[in-house]
Parts: structure tokens; C-alpha cells; sequence
């Protein structure tokens, strides 16, 4: 074992301090989308500010600097530069790097504002009352802009890519879109041959009526066999699922439940579950607040859960495991139904409006006409109160359909209310990762159909946790990309995937 | 509306920072109680610990002293002292004064190992283990004493004065007993009285079995009823029942349910209500973080919650309303039983081993065990190992009762085990302040039965919203009582309570 300089023990005690209290930030976020009464509301928009601002002030101390510094100087840290360490410390830098352009009334205001946003945002989703939500919409964007320009326009790039890299370092808008223009036809081409097929299978297995006190306790045995661990982590409900890798030892998922089609619900949950076995697998315990102990990208983080999602989930393997404990726990209502009508009911390709609930064939449409908007907004071709009628248009044009309302259109996402902008197009990305590296783990484990179809996920977690959980934030997503699948990152294995799949399904 | 000098706003303005951390600080207390999962409990610690030492900081901070000192040579602030102002800046002298005596790293060791140990208790508790948690007991106890040496001894008085004095401010333990002493005879001689007429009421109508789900529904009606406001607070499951007024618009409640005794859940919910209702009624929108949007001390607290638990819901009026309501929530295991059944079980004497399971004869003497077990542990005239022992003989002395397991003896309460030494006398002080009060309501509302017989507890709740919430800290317990009942406080109002109420239930 090698024994740490000082400079790095004391860089590494400070990084931790700082995601102390950013791990108690995350505990707000969470408890006010689950449990915190309404009127709550005004104090801990002032909680969030004050805690955002000490984080700010821990992650730019000047100490902080002059550590990196010292450690960057060291080369018995840095001399190989793939190392952990020196790894560790590159990332550290960057950070801090981004960290100081950013002032810290900005970052408070941010933070107040957007919880106060978040708050309008769900009783305006409720009411489907837009009006309500764009003067926030506004704000947050005004906010985001100011952010970016802090940050600075990368050179070659636009404002946009300033924001893109909080979550998804190094990427380009210009890139994503060279890869998602292709894709997006591709997507439409596959998605009107299935239509036209007239072969869509029937999806009454899904459109049960199952309570959610079923749907609850079916959700959590599937994430339990799949490996999630609830003596670390939970399960509960929100408006709007997510995943919060809160602390080491405590990652907390939600969902929702519609008792009209449990599929949705079960879907979410496993997707969340899959961003909640990265958190989990990352090497917290050992390396809180470092990069080491940070997940990849958001790209990443994504992949992980649409695989769990997608390439398990709808996987016919995975009913035939799951079949017999949902008719167990979720009753009578399934009985009528087999194995394969699950399989092909899961996999019904459908121009539908809610991303969360889209199928793998449309999902990515979704994400792109997200993406074009928020790209449009910060350019400022757009103005936040045009977004619905601009909304409604593109998503016509990209998916055939008339969005019926807001609430099923332009407010159904919670991102923009609290600032997460350039945070969508790490979906596909993470489609795209999942995909290539779903090719590679079957090469790898040449029995994971027949394992998933057993119920044992343990083989397929311990590859991730191996290849991708184990490294923190060490590699970043291309480095993984390459590492892991020997090629960059293309759209050719999310196409075979899903064509494989989806023409047998629909007889083509 | 008189205008604030400069010197007073800026110092109401770093109370409310500090009070909107403690505030965070508070939700990390109730989130551990309610849904962490168990292994984050070593980052729970860590959390706490640097929130204990920003908030004190901010308490400390020597700008507060320096606007205090601003404040109290203003003639305009404290030129009549009786003053809401005046009293506000009293109150933060006072609090300044004690905060300034405590070094940062004993407040950030009490956070960070109260917080561990009360998950050692927790754990002990159920597993009815006590050398377990008796190495945590003697660090809090430790912690305590060192505590309480920093804040030094009062004149005359003994080191235990020191803690209970963050609880009950100017209290001192030998007054308590001397109130304690007599009151404990008078209680002995008439629980002893009850079991001799033989005549006990039967219990049979509280031991019936109810699920949680119906008891959870019949509690969250009651609690409505009474005034809770739920827009602005709400009501978890927890091993141990507590009240967190956690900020403004955001007061959780929280109670356990025994399915064999429905009436346990519902006095420990009416209890916290009770708690609940002060908080909410506290003047915290203008004034949170200063003593004005505080609450007196856990003596009146208590007088609240008691109240509420005991002189309202263990009354025959209560259960004339409530009863149909019961039959109806809680279902047909309540069908054999009326009003006057109800009324007599639940005033039922009885020498059992849960404090907050105990009627209202037996009470105080569970309070009087603990207040003498925690002076000796703090005299030195008992070790922590050999509470159990103390615990037992002591409690058969003045119950006359063998205390069966640990469980059910000195490991039922949480409160030692995150440092609240002190704290226990004042469950007595609150009966007393609370039988005191109700006395004057009694007479200031002539029609208080009638009302509770008709579910009508408005009128109730704005007597003490007007002569007890409203003033937050403006008056110490002791003048509250005077101004309030024109008498200091006595053990009679609450004799003649019991007596009266008891004596007829038992054919006296």
C-alpha cells in the first residue's frame, strides 16, 4: 500500500468536508419532493440557497487551489498520469477550476430560486396551467444563461456547450447533433415500418388496473433481485422519479404509480434502480467527495439505468423470470396473459407524450426535440413563453402526434424548473453507451439470457461493478467507451439492438 | 408600526441564518428517525456534526454579541423592559451568553456521537441489549458533564442545574424536588387508593386489535380536528413519538402503532399534536430564529402537549364526540362499546412500564425515576453499567411493579442516548403548568365541554393561541403561569384533576 503525501490526505479530508454538506443539499432536494408539507415551501427554497453557498464556498477555498497545486507538482502523484491518483487530481482541478468562475450570490440564487421554481413547477403541472410556469421558466433560464457565461464559451463551441459539460464534460452541442440527426431519422424510419406493419402487438397485459400498494411491493422485489440494496438505500413516491446518491450508504429512488398500466411504474422504478446500483457500486465508503468516488457523466450514470431498463427489463429473458412473482404479487388481473404477451406488450412501439413512459423505439425522439428546444432558448430563438406552441410543433413534426395539453407536453419534465439545462441529450448518449456496452457483456457472459431467466442478476452487476462502477470518475466517457468496447461510441449497436428486437416482434 | 434601528434588524437578520441552518440541522434529526436507511448512518453523523458546528458558529459569531450590545444600550429597545423587543434581545443575550461557553469541537462531538449512539439505541432496544448501548451511554453522559462544566455551576445550585437550564431556563434541581417529593406521595397514596377499591374500570374497549392503516386514518382525523394543520406539517412512523417544529410551514409529528392497543398510537399522536399546535402557533413567519418565535421552555411545550393528550382526549366530552368517528374508522371491533366504556378504560390506573404509554396517576412517577436516575449518573453517584439495576429497584420502589426486561425498563427512552439530560423533569413541570391553565380556560370558557362534545376544539385552540403562542419567548415559564393563573405554579390544580376525575371513574 502506498502511503499518501500530505498534501493529498489534506485535499482529499477537504473535498470530503465539502460533499458532507452536499450530501445533506441532496437530503433537502429529496425530502421536498417526497415528504415536505406544502407550506414548507418559502423556508427551504432559504435552506437550499444557504447550503448551496457553503458548498460553493468549501469547493472554491482557496486552500483547495493551492493543494491541487501541490499535488500536481508531486510526481509521485502525477509522474503516470492514468493513474488513480493522478487521475484524482486532474478531476479535482477541473472542478475547482469550473468552480471559481462561477460568484457566489449566483450559485445561492440559483439554488433559491430554483426550489421556489420546482414548487411552481409541480402545481402548474398539476393544473396544466403553463402560464403559471413560464414567468420561472424564464427565470431559471436567465439564470442558466448567466451561468454559462461564467463559465465561458468554449473555444469552437456556443454558450449552450458551457452547460452540457456540468453534466456531461467535454461534449459538444454540435457533436450531439451530428449524431442525432442521423439517428433521429433512422429512429423515424424504424418507428413508421412498425406502424405500417399493421402488426403491433396488443398491449391489454399492461392496460390492467393493479393498485399501488402491489405495484410498490412488485417494484421493490424486482429491484431487490436485481441487486439493489434496501439496507442502503429506499424506495418512495414523487411526482417525478429520480435517483439520489445522497451519501455513502443512502441512495434513495422514487416512482410513480398509475394504477391504469403498471408497466410505467415498474419501468421507472427499474430504471431508477439501475442508476441506484451505479451509486451504490461507486467507492464511496473509501473515497467520498473525491472524483474517484463520483460517477462518469450523466451519459454514463444513463447507461446504467436504460440497461437495466431496457436491455434486462425488456428483455424476454427477464419475463420469463418475472412472470410468475407478478402474478404472485400483483393478482388475478395477469392471469389471462403469458410469457411472450408481456414480452411484446413491453416492446409496443407508440407515438405517446410522456418521455418517462415512451418506448425504446420513440424514447430518443423525445430527447432530441428536448434538446433542440433548450438549445434554441438559450440562443435566444425562443422566448420561454413560445415554448408550448413550439413544443407542440416540433413534436408533431418528430413523432406524428398532437400533443392533447401542457401537462402531457411541455410541463411534464421537472429538469428546467430547477436548472438542469443541457442535461437531456446525456439520455441517448446513455442509450447509446448501454447499447455498445451491452454488446460486449454478451460476448463476456455467454449465459446471461439463461442466468436473467433464472433471476440471477448477480453475473451482469458484478461485470458492471467491475468495468464501469469500481472506477469512479477515473476514465472519462469516451475513455470507458473505448476501453471497455475497443471502438468509440456509435449509433450502430443502439440500431441493431432495437432492430433485432422490434421487427421479429412486429413479423417484419 | 415603529420602525427597528439598524443595530436590531441585522441582528434579527443572523438569527434567522442561523435558525435556517438549525433548521436543516432539525430535518437530518427527523430523516434519521423516519427514513434513513440504516447504513447511512455513519455519513447521519458526520452530516449532523458539521451542521452542529456551522450553527454554532453562527450563534457565536462575535457580530451577534456586538449587536446585542448595540441593542441593549438603545434606549428605544430596551428602554421598557417588559417589551417585546426588550425581551427578544434579553432572550438572545442569554442565549449568546451560553453559546459563547461551549468550545466548537465538544458541540460538533455531541452532534456526531449523539447522533451514532441513538442508532446504537436503537438497535439495543429491540434486541433488548443493554451492555450494547451502555458504552454509548457513558460517552453522552461524558459529553454531558463536560457540557455542563463549560457552562459552569449556578450560584447555590449543583452541575445538573447546568443542563436542565437549556430545557427549562432558570429551573434548578432542588426545587424540582421539592415540588417532586410531596407530589410523588400524593400520586402513591391515590394510585394506591384506585387499586384498593378494586374497582379498576376494565380495558377490555382499548384491547381490541386494529390494523395500522385504520388507526393511521382515525389518528391523521383527530389531529385535523383538533387544529393541526396538515398543509403545513404531517404525521411518520418512528420507534419513538416526537414533535420536530422543524420551520416555519413545516412541523412533523410523528407515532408508532401497536395493533393490540389502538388507544397507545392515539394519545401519543394527540401528545405530539399537542406539541404540534404550539409550534404551528408560534409567530415564526416574522419572527424565525429570534426568542420571540420561540417557545417559552420544554415545561410549557409539555403543558401543551399534555393538554392536549390528557385534559381534551382522555375526557368524557372527547370521547362523546369522537366515538362514532371511531366506529366508523376503526371498524367493528369497537361495536360492543360506548361512549362511558371508552371514557373509563382509558383512565384506567395502572402500574405499567411505558412512560409514554402511562395514564395520567402513574405518570409522573416514571418522570420522577428518570429525573433521579440522570442527577445520580451525573453526581457520579451511579455508572452508566449499572443503570439497569438502579432502574429496576427504583422503579419497583415506586410503582411496586418488577420491571420484566431492559426493553420495557431503562432502554425505552431515546432521549439520553443523543444527550438530553435534563430534559425529563420537564414532563412534570408540563402537567403541572398545563392542569394550572386549565383551571382559568375552564372558567374563561364556559362552554369548553359542550364544545369538545360537538368536536368544536376552535375555541380552545384560540385561548392558547392568544395567551401562550403568540408571545414565543416573551415571558419565562414562571410569569407566563402568574400572568396567566394570577398564582405560581402548584402541584394542587393538578391533584384536584386527577382526584376529581379519577375518584368518580372508581366509585370514590
Amino acid at each position: 500500500m502506498t502511503t499518501d503525501p500530505a498534501h493529498y490526505t489534506q485535499l482529499t479530508g477537504l473535498l470530503r468536508d465539502a460533499a458532507t454538506l452536499e450530501s445533506v443539499a441532496q437530503l433537502l432536494g429529496w425530502d421536498q419532493e417526497t415528504y415536505m408539507p406544502p407550506a414548507g415551501a418559502a423556508t427551504r427554497a432559504e435552506q437550499s440557497a444557504a447550503l448551496a453557498t457553503l458548498v460553493h464556498q468549501r469547493r472554491t477555498d482557496p486552500r483547495v487551489g493551492d493543494l491541487i497545486a501541490a499535488c500536481e507538482s508531486d510526481p509521485s502523484i502525477t509522474g503516470d498520469g492514468d493513474s488513480p491518483r493522478a487521475r484524482n487530481v486532474r478531476e479535482a482541478r477541473r472542478a475547482f477550476d469550473k468552480a471559481t468562475k462561477l460568484p457566489s450570490n449566483l450559485v445561492a440564487e440559483l439554488a433559491r430560486v430554483g426550489s421556489q421554481s420546482q414548487q411552481v413547477w409541480k402545481e402548474a403541472r398539476e393544473k396544466n396551467d403553463f402560464a403559471m410556469f413560464a414567468p420561472w421558466l424564464e427565470k431559471m433560464f436567465g439564470l442558466s444563461r448567466r451561468k454559462a457565461e461564467c463559465y465561458g464559451v468554449p473555444k469552437g463551441g456556443e454558450l449552450y456547450d458551457a452547460l452540457i459539460d456540468d453534466y456531461e464534460p467535454g461534449a459538444r452541442a454540435a457533436d450531439i447533433e451530428r449524431v442525432f440527426t442521423p439517428l433521429a431519422d433512422r429512429l423515424s424510419t424504424l418507428v413508421q415500418e412498425l406502424q405500417d406493419s399493421g402488426r403491433a402487438p396488443s398491449d391489454a397485459p399492461t392496460r390492467v388496473k393493479i393498485d399501488a400498494a402491489r405495484q410498490h411491493e412488485f417494484g421493490t422485489f424486482v429491484i431487490k433481485a436485481l441487486g439493489f440494496d434496501t439496507n442502503a438505500g429506499r424506495l418512495d413516491v414523487t411526482t417525478h422519479p429520480f435517483c439520489s446518491g445522497i451519501a455513502p450508504g443512502d441512495t434513495r429512488l422514487t416512482t410513480r404509480y398509475r394504477e391504469e398500466r403498471f408497466t410505467d411504474a415498474l419501468y421507472g422504478t427499474m430504471h431508477e434502480c439501475g442508476h441506484g446500483l451505479y451509486e451504490q457500486g461507486l467507492p464511496k465508503a473509501d473515497h467520498f467527495g473525491e472524483p474517484l468516488g463520483d460517477s462518469i457523466s450523466l451519459g454514463i450514470h444513463e447507461s446504467q439505468s436504460r440497461m437495466w431498463e431496457n436491455f434486462v427489463g425488456r428483455s424476454r429473458a427477464f419475463w420469463e423470470w418475472a412472470m410468475p412473482h407478478a402474478k404472485r404479487i400483483l393478482g388475478a388481473a395477469l392471469d389471462p396473459f403469458g410469457v411472450d404477451d408481456l414480452y411484446r406488450a413491453v416492446n409496443r412501439s407508440e407515438r405517446s407524450f410522456i418521455r418517462v413512459e415512451a418506448d425504446e423505439s420513440t424514447y430518443n425522439l423525445h430527447v432530441m426535440l428536448r434538446f433542440g428546444i433548450e438549445r434554441s432558448l438559450l440562443r435566444g430563438d425562443l422566448t420561454p413563453r413560445d415554448v408550448p406552441g413550439a413544443w407542440n410543433e416540433r413534436f408533431e413534426r418528430l413523432l406524428g402526434v398532437k400533443v392533447p395539453d401542457d401537462r402531457r407536453g411541455c410541463l411534464q419534465d421537472v429538469h428546467w424548473s430547477f436548472g438542469l439545462i443541457g442535461y437531456f441529450p446525456t439520455y441517448t448518449l446513455g442509450n447509446l453507451h448501454a447499447a455498445q456496452m451491452w454488446e460486449k457483456i454478451r460476448t463476456d457472459l455467454p449465459t446471461l439470457e439463461a442466468d436473467m431467466a433464472r433471476g440471477e442478476f448477480a453475473p451482469l452487476l458484478a461485470w458492471l461493478r467491475t468495468n464501469v462502477h469500481a472506477h469512479g470518475k477515473r476514465w472519462r466517457a469516451d475513455e470507458l467507451c473505448t476501453r471497455i468496447t475497443g471502438k468509440p461510441l456509435s449509433a450502430d449497436p443502439l440500431m441493431r439492438h432495437l432492430e433485432g428486437k422490434l421487427r421479429p416482434i412486429y413479423g417484419l
